[in-house]
């Protein structure tokens, strides 16, 4: 290399950089269709009937099968990585997450994120940054709105904005739920479902253990976080951690742990809320995954036959006996704690 | 986890559970379009024309390019999976498998099962299960039939329904092969099929080696499992076995060993009939699967152009001089041994 | 293996089978949709606008978005391989490359190659031939169209053809780039495409350091070089080497470098020519791919508001301080040198 060295690379933002109120437009609108719908089903065990047949989902009152809300999430989450997360330290929380509109093969993302809290942290050199994020489609349509929060470094030492904290809800109330138009349960086909269990089986506080592990591959991972066109560095170079490890998308756990609860719970539909997640800790290539999860409540919705059930699917990487140690810390081998509404037949 | 735990999860249907006649409909429909056409491409080196391009398909008189044969197989397959094999010890063979009609990108397949045998085991505790399968479009077509049978573990020790064997034929007769309709292949172009061979350049008792190799990675073998929502945990549990390995889906050798006899069998387009096959021995990442195919016999159908070439598809891991050991026994390398028709060009 | 073992398999051609002006039709032709697009994004960090969402590509006046333009570049390369570099012992070069007509899903590519040289080596076991490869749309219009040298194994030691080697251009004329009809990118939107950088804040000379790593692994390399139909064994089989190692595709590489080189050309929008390349060193699974860029000319074409900027990327797996030793050779660290046009807006 000789020559000029230019500066047009992104270095993302420090923690300076944002301000309550600014709107930030991410970059790179995505199209998605049937190849990603195809790649969804053979990177992660999703068998949830809707999302998986166009006659099933016809039978549902939908036109055909949208893409896994996830595909949603993912995508949206990848476009705002080069701007929020990029020089982040840790993905804290997610709050007052909402599916608005399903994603149908052939729609375009674009996502925008407006920042509603700052915190400088104690030490001076990094702080919380809280924005809610919004995925449109090319309608400019709200496909999923949510809050998220994440430690950022400081540029310099200089003295910080006032902490601007946000108020956020425990929970998406069920009133506040969206149930995608058309959506009809009552002629659903608990047999081509997968499970006979409706709405009303499930008791609050029931736990279902979902069984399955699955061994997740570098391949695998890195295959996944480029589809959602996620650029974070951490997880392709395995240069770039002193113990040459590639730190896994916390994504893909959460679409691994979602694909697993289809054994126990395989009527829970689509997801329409994110009341809060946390990645209590990483995982690595050759961890095996497992999930449980427990219900949280459960609740009746305006549309024919649909009910909503609120859950709490934990991933772990082994036996993970209990959740949190005596000081209420996460035991090491939790991978994920994911609170969230999803639609089931009444 | 504290709290109630439920007992939703699908536990596998035990030997005591299959009764000859009854029919099981199996869970979980699925569309299929050029997401896992191109998906199929990048997991195997397949190249066959029909296959491959549109216009090549057009100019044999269908009006696009069918999924492959073994898409509608493995989706159909891993249907069955949660109500026949969940619990099997072993996957013992195939019988008169017939492809009725070709999958056309956008199909939704859904599948059932019908029990036509069963024998307890002499030592009492696992029986063998025969199960006619039938995979269906959304049109209610018969896509594909065929005979499996399994190794099943009893649940109990209590005495064992009257045993019933089907009996089964050796191979499907010609006259029982099923052409799609509308296959012409009399303005067949051998240049962009890759191979100058057709139906009656090949001699009954022939052998052709396929010359190349493919080394299995996880990923691969996993990406292609999942896509076909086959959900047997030996195949993405590395906890599961007490080696520590991943056991290959037998259908993944069917794919690569099809793939690979391009070379030399370019023109033996679309597969019409199964009549038996082996998994012979297990295969593992890091194996390298070669294959080679033995002629078995040759013959006319009434369409256009059409021929039949019965073929044996041997895959091995290793040299394999020898198929079988002297006590007849598969040698420990020999991976697969599948016996079928395909339509080649007369 | 018992039988009569025939020799129907493909052996590639020698040196001795290649005469100028000889024309090789390529087997296999290829349908790709959005099933190859949703892979290639898989497969590479790819972040292009223009390649990523078709609102973006409207917005440039194109009916939709086009596949990348190394798809067809690696699905033409892929087709040729069985009759050009199957006994290939070296890829040597590449020049005169023009991508003509973009590769809209759903088109069938088939290709041809037409002998342009010929040289016999000084030891007289092998020999150099060039040849140019046309890859055509299913309506018969040129996609793209490159010549490529390889060094071929002699089958014998007999006398070889006079030698004829092709005046080749050291790079394509701007006037020669052909610009996709429609294409206007006066309302270009930089803010969805990534980066403010237009066509004249490039200074020639200027060098761009393109910051992310990607470490590769098995089984991403084997599945793009298979989605390409790219049969050459030494990918794919461990076996073949004496050091148990495959060897990554060299097009596998470039597609990650121009990936990669989204951060600060994320307006370099679509590859039109390729002026010359070459594969420094082998690249293998557990390498992390880095890159960096040099401009070479900056030019402006009679299309509205786009712009024609020639890079040269470079593909390192390591420091690569130095791109060539005192000798002028490629550091060993050096993968792949490429010289390209690219369309940005003015």
């Amino acid at each position: 290399m000789t020559g000029t060295t230019s500066a047009k690379t992104n270095p993302g933002r420090f923690f300076e950089d944002y301000s309550v109120g600014k709107v930030i437009a991410h970059a790179v609108p995505r199209t998605v269709k049937m190849g990603e719908r195809a790649l969804y089903h053979a990177l992660y065990p999703a068998r949830h009937a809707l999302h998986s047949a166009d006659t099933f989902a016809q039978s549902c009152g939908l036109p055909y099968s949208p893409l896994d809300d996830l595909v949603t999430f993912h995508t949206v989450f990848g476009k705002t990585v080069p701007d929020i997360s990029l020089n982040a330290v840790a993905n804290l929380g997610y709050a007052e997450g909402r599916w608005i509109t399903p994603l149908w093969p052939g729609d375009t993302i674009t996502a925008t994120s407006e920042v509603i809290g700052v915190k400088e942290n104690s030490s001076g050199t990094s702080g919380v940054v809280w924005v809610r994020t919004t995925g449109r489609n090319q309608h400019g349509e709200v496909l999923l709105t949510y809050v998220r929060w994440v430690m950022v470094r400081k540029r310099g030492t200089g003295p910080a904005a006032a902490a601007v904290v946000p108020t956020l809800s425990d929970s998406v109330a069920v009133t506040d739920l969206v149930i995608p138009p058309g959506l009809d349960l009552t002629a659903y086909d608990f047999t081509l479902s997968g499970e006979p269990h409706r709405l009303r089986d499930y008791a609050v506080g029931e736990i279902i253990d979902h069984v399955d592990g699955v061994t997740v591959e570098e391949a695998e991972h890195m295959l996944a976080t480029r589809l959602w066109q996620n650029t974070a560095k951490v997880h392709f170079d395995a240069t770039h951690r002193p113990d040459g490890r590639r730190l896994i998308y916390g994504g893909h756990v959460i679409s691994i742990a979602r694909a697993l609860s289809f054994n126990g719970l395989a009527n829970a539909q689509m997801i329409v809320a994110l009341n809060g997640g946390a990645h209590a800790n990483p995982c690595f290539a050759g961890d095996t995954v497992r999930a449980w999860s427990q219900v949280l409540d459960v609740a009746d919705t305006p549309a024919p036959g649909v009910g909503a059930i609120r859950l709490r699917t934990v991933a772990t990487k082994g036996a993970a006996g209990n959740l949190r140690d005596a000081a209420g810390k996460y035991s090491p081998d939790v991978l994920l704690d994911l609170d969230y509404w999803a639609l089931m037949p009444q």
